[in-house]
């Protein structure tokens, strides 16, 4: 197996997210409305080998550094990613994922009968909570989504 | 920007699809049938840039050399792409895609009243015929796919 060093090659400026758990890399595109058509040069890596986690995923976005918010609502589908925000070759900031305290617009409820799924001008959300497993509580009817019901949004 | 070379490393055995679009990668991803859970090594990248295309994609898929058969249906979308089959490091074989004459499954039919769309066991075919632009000619139906409509339904 070639290195990782070989395959994952640095970029100038940007942003890397490593550490993503084997298999979501593509999910995690969605979750940050990433789709082919984008103007950055963006790079997606599934199965490198990890020490720490076997395999992992990467996604590489140059020439683009994503916000604090924008990359936690990724810590749904991998809890474990870091994010790395990379200027002149450098990595000038590293922090894990963090899950927000509530998750707006991305996930749906998926109780039918949820004010959020008829055509009322409201937004989705949900109140995350994280005790033995993550487990989201929707704000209008109560509902809880368990971590397979927000992948399967995802696939 | 970054040289090519840095950010396209060599792998050592396995199937470069190069050439590919700029914007449709993810899309011959899901042509091939790879979703997020694959055991090969599979890199990404979008919108490299290039000297004959602007900018491109570009999918490798580490220690599977893909079959013409398979490959070829990604003409469909990136009808400039090459395929480069690799073995320890090199270029053993490298071809243009083609597009097949027929199309079995990977696409539906957009007639809804067509037979391949009802509960019978039927698989969806398509003759492929490429005049100005590319159509589908459905075998059933005789209804007409443009592009946009095979585009679509990868989205």
């Amino acid at each position: 197996m070639l290195k990782n060093t070989l395959r994952v090659s640095k970029i100038k400026n940007g942003t890397v997210i490593d550490h993503i758990n084997a298999g979501y890399a593509l999910e995690v595109l969605k979750i940050l409305g990433i789709k082919s058509k984008v103007k950055s040069i963006v790079s997606v890596t599934l199965n490198v080998s990890s020490k720490t986690m076997g395999l992992k995923d990467m996604v590489k976005i140059e020439g683009r550094e994503l916000k604090t918010e924008e990359v936690n609502k990724i810590a749904l589908l991998a809890p474990q990613a870091t994010i790395n925000i990379i200027r002149k070759y450098k990595v000038v900031d590293k922090q894990l994922v963090r899950l927000p305290k509530i998750i707006k617009e991305i996930i749906k409820c998926i109780n039918p009968a949820c004010i959020s799924n008829s055509n009322e001008p409201i937004k989705a959300t949900f109140y995350v909570d994280f005790q033995n497993a993550l487990l989201l509580k929707c704000h209008y009817c109560g509902y809880l989504l368990e971590k397979e019901d927000i992948v399967k949004q995802f696939q």
